[in-house]
């Protein structure tokens, strides 16, 4: 494809959405765009994708812009963060495989470098990662320690003797797991537990060399290939386990920490603690990376689905041209508030990352800006979240409507045979309980009662469905509304009762089952998973029995703590039921699940202590009353 | 895998969830487990795994249990819905694509022959079919019209002379598309407009030849391969187009509306939106089908997710063994809920087949039925929207806690500074506006303000802080809680806390962003998106603002209000926004979105009115005061 094809325009609103690297993210654009590499393709085996990736990455990082930014990160120039985090957009827009390789390779690895070694490290290591002789990874990540770093348990001893770091995995909770370009990577940045004399200084990082420049890996280390990555096969995701690697003392980047040749430990920081917090800061900006990622996503999703909404037509007045989609009202009401998101996030990525720039810029050490990475950690998760959310509800298109309808025909068949203050009569019948409920004698106070939330739901249906009535017939008989448009903006007062009437029926058929069931401990499991059932459906819905006065403030936030209570008293029931869902093995064939999968023998976690089979762990009755 | 090593259990609680189909889905479990075929495949190419589909579906539907099925449908036993029900969930967890299949060749079109054909079809039709002699496809749903079926275009017109209908596809909105198993099937159930003496009687069902037995396509016909489903390749989609090809008047099924030698059409139901209705409501127990393939999958994933919390560990106490996932907070929130859920669904998913096998065993027409046909429809949607939520809580870990360490100690820091109440100052400093955004001179009243968004936003998160600092304190230092326990009793609110603070700080850059846009009308629009973001942030928290007396639930019915306005009136500006993304045709290319793919030529639809390169569509600011 030409550039001139690639359809990037120019406007006030253009250079504002990309700030000051505006013509930097457009070239970048239009270099991508034009390479035949960057074609999309789904027809490739996994190894081919991986192929075509690294052929991706290779001529992404041979491009002097590119190029640049890496140099710009070995000499800390102004704003080399920013830089660096467009450039990660624009990498993964194009294709977000890619755009995690090169992350690995020079913001990662090299990051690890720069940040966390000595000017003797810069030089040796990152000029030649630059001019692409070599590739890294990045190697923090372990079986038994995700989101613990601190508690790895690759060790790193030092041996005074050789003048070497010996790196050993000593058991399998310490593998290293889910690194990426473990399939291609020529040398790891190792976290590992640095001990001296027996003693361990805690995580510190350790450049292992892994395979060498024609592919062929090291004695003592061992690579396991965890395969397929659905939906970004291109990434080669891979275990690393060491067996006594030894490694010169110089490979130890040592801001933070150094070993002198006598063994003695040296740190600028005493604290150990202190001094892990301050390694962790310094790969802050990598952090950031992933909301620009996620971002990327946001827009490239949001822009298909808002242009399919502005061309699709469907429904519309009778007799005349169906309207497009974006015409109707659950259809902004799904992708605008995504849309005005995607900006926000653009403008609170730029604080982040100019905040970072500044920092850097002074010289200041990225572990005094605590406030500054709580909002980079924060925005990773929401940025993601909001990612996955923007991307369901771009890929649904609405529904549910013909539920409605038939309800609306019910209320207006019931109006039709009783004309004389239908309305009202429907108002007290909603009132009372039509649900056959009372069988159910929990003996508990009223808001852990299941025929007070069966009465809650019940109430909402009817007074949706009422309201709904009421609105229809206005906007048509007083306003002379078309009706087509009368009910489009109703649409998420539709919807809205749609569900309320699925939650009413869930729900009584939950508390039907209960009564049914023959077995007492059975029953009695099935209960509280019901009042949970029941609580969640309030809970979720607290701000319209709010807003109509149905619970009071009060009330409402016993629900929240019911629901907190519930959950954490049923985690042991929830054992007995899925074991009841009597899944066969070899449908789960997952080993997280403690499932042995002999095409993926590296990712077996071991069973939980209650088999699938039959038998129960038995969670005491919640009090309810009690914590409440 | 033999049966002994399925893990496949048995107790009331087996027995009472599986209902009086246990035996039946255990003997099926058993046969699809020990099943080699149905071990899973992750290494394959989209045709291999479209032929080895192709097998596993062939293996299944030749199982005795799975042709008893299909005679029980063909003679209407007792219970045979509830029963193909249960089988479609069994099916869906071994494998989705068997189950997906199986349900197109042998529910949909299978289904569309036994509910809309007269006795001679099924004799014709289903015997064959149940031999595995041919298989068909069910083609419905069209390029214009996927969920308004009654403005289907294909077209069915009756030739008197040689006593056939003529199919066409006149225009492009009229291919039939997201076919199953267009690219193996041998005949298909087509919906067409019956057209006879120019006039339509609405859509009929008709048998149209595609290929023959060798897979060669007979002519007129034109199958257009979708190729990849993402995660679901084994489901071979295609485009199915007709050129005046000719069928047999017997291939009309006629139970709805026949077509006499004479060319007169005759229909037990005069009314054509009432027949329509009538076809329609014949296929609901296909609808429901899809519930219990997302329960099958919400089981499958839920089962993954809890076995896995019991046996990972991650933090805990200090110098103990860290904990079970489980027993975080967090953890048990996001997964019980959806476990509950599951049950719920697999009460009323029985509720509603039961009441379709009591009907039809009646003889009852379903369509006369309407409030369980909106029962179907509503289930159908709120089962998968439950299943995507439920797979995507089950794939997510916990998070977000570093940056609520880190509130929490700005926190302190303040309370050390300002011993004496200093929670009282702090309340004030809450209280009073440290944004400095009076800058922002919306002229618009209270809730479309956006001051008024941003000091609710600001509020929420001190109010939390403040809360969380004291619920904690209290536990420690009164209840003597160790600190582990006591944080993890507060995840919650933590995460809470966590999320509140980046929604400040996102609405925030928002409103800079706006106030610093150097372009005025860029500003004004950026500024209705700001205002739509602030609006979303609050009306997604307005139970906590409720609960707490910042909103009355008049103002919360008005944020409400104020959200769907607002959406409605940026759908044009939307359009600015996502061309100023920049995302270049290369990285589009998406036909949805009107960008032409050679891979997938097929797809293309026009491009939105405004192109993508800089053109503005803009709406008029949103007219608060009048509308709200």
């Amino acid at each position: 494809m030409q550039p001139a094809d690639l359809g990037l325009g120019d406007s006030s609103l253009h250079r504002y959405l990309d700030g000051e690297f505006w013509s930097l993210k457009n070239e970048l654009r239009g270099l991508l765009g034009g390479c035949p590499l960057f074609r999309p393709r789904y027809d490739l085996s996994l190894d081919e994708m991986r192929t075509l990736t690294f052929q991706r990455v290779t001529f992404t990082m041979g491009l002097p812009l590119l190029k640049r930014a890496i140099q710009d990160q070995v000499e800390k120039t102004r704003n080399f963060v920013s830089r660096s985090l467009v450039i990660g957009e624009v990498l993964s827009i194009a294709d977000m495989a890619t755009g995690v390789k090169c992350g690995i390779i020079y913001w990662l690895f090299g990051g690890a470098i720069r940040n966390l070694g000595g000017p003797a490290h810069v030089t040796q290591w990152l000029q030649p990662l630059q001019e692409q002789k070599y590739t890294g990874m990045f190697a923090m990540t372990e079986r038994g320690h995700g989101s613990n770093v601190r508690g790895i348990q690759t060790e790193a001893t030092f041996d005074f003797s050789a003048q070497e770091f010996v790196i050993d995995t000593p058991c399998k909770n310490a593998e290293k797991m889910y690194i990426g370009n473990a399939m291609y990577g020529n040398y790891a940045a190792v976290f590992a537990q640095l001990i001296i004399n027996g003693r361990s200084q805690g995580p510190h990082c350790f450049i292992v060399p892994v395979r060498d420049e024609n592919g062929s890996l090291y004695p003592g280390v061992t690579v396991v290939d965890m395969m397929h990555k659905e939906g970004l096969h291109g990434v080669d995701n891979g275990i690393l386990r060491f067996d006594n690697v030894r490694i010169p003392r110089e490979n130890l980047l040592d801001k933070f920490g150094s070993v002198a040749p006598d063994g003695q430990y040296h740190s600028p920081i005493k604290d150990k603690s202190a001094r892990f917090n301050a390694m962790l800061a310094a790969l802050t900006p990598s952090r950031l990376a992933v909301t620009f990622q996620a971002m990327g996503s946001m827009k490239l999703g949001l822009t298909i689905a808002i242009r399919y909404s502005h061309s699709r037509r469907q429904f519309g007045p009778k007799a005349r041209e169906e309207v497009k989609i974006i015409e109707h009202q659950t259809q902004t009401l799904r992708l605008m508030p995504h849309l005005a998101t995607a900006l926000a996030l653009t403008f609170a990525g730029r604080y982040a990352s100019t905040l970072l720039d500044e920092d850097i810029f002074r010289g200041k050490e990225l572990v005094s800006s605590r406030t500054l990475q709580a909002l980079v950690a924060g925005l990773k998760a929401y940025s993601t979240w909001e990612n996955v959310s923007c991307l369901q509800d771009c890929r649904e298109c609405t529904g549910g409507m013909v539920v409605v309808r038939e309800l609306l025909a019910q209320y207006t068949k019931q109006c039709e045979e009783r004309p004389v203050s239908s309305v009202l009569r429907n108002w007290a019948e909603s009132g009372s309980d039509r649900l056959r409920t009372s069988f159910l004698a929990f003996n508990m106070d009223t808001v852990g009662n299941l025929t007070f939330l069966l009465k809650a739901v019940h109430f909402r249906e009817r007074t949706l469905q009422r309201g709904l009535v009421a609105r229809i017939y206005y906007k048509v008989m007083t306003e002379k509304e078309d009706f087509f448009s009368a009910w489009n903006s109703c649409l998420h007062h539709i919807t809205c009762l749609s569900l309320a009437h699925i939650h009413r029926v869930s729900l009584e058929q939950f508390c039907l089952a209960v009564r049914n069931c023959p077995d007492q401990e059975d029953q009695a499991l099935l209960k509280k998973f019901c009042l949970l059932y029941g609580t969640k459906l309030v809970f979720q819905e607290r701000a319209w029995y709010l807003e109509h006065k149905y619970l009071t403030p009060m009330t409402s936030m016993r629900i929240r703590r019911q629901l907190l209570h519930l959950c954490n008293s049923v985690k042991g029931d929830a054992l007995t039921v899925i074991s009841a869902f009597n899944i066969s093995h070899a449908s789960l064939h997952a080993p997280i699940a403690g499932i042995a999968n002999p095409k993926a023998a590296w990712g077996l976690y071991p069973a939980p202590q209650h088999s699938l089979a039959g038998e129960r762990a038995r969670s005491p009755w919640p009090k309810l009353g009690a914590k409440l």
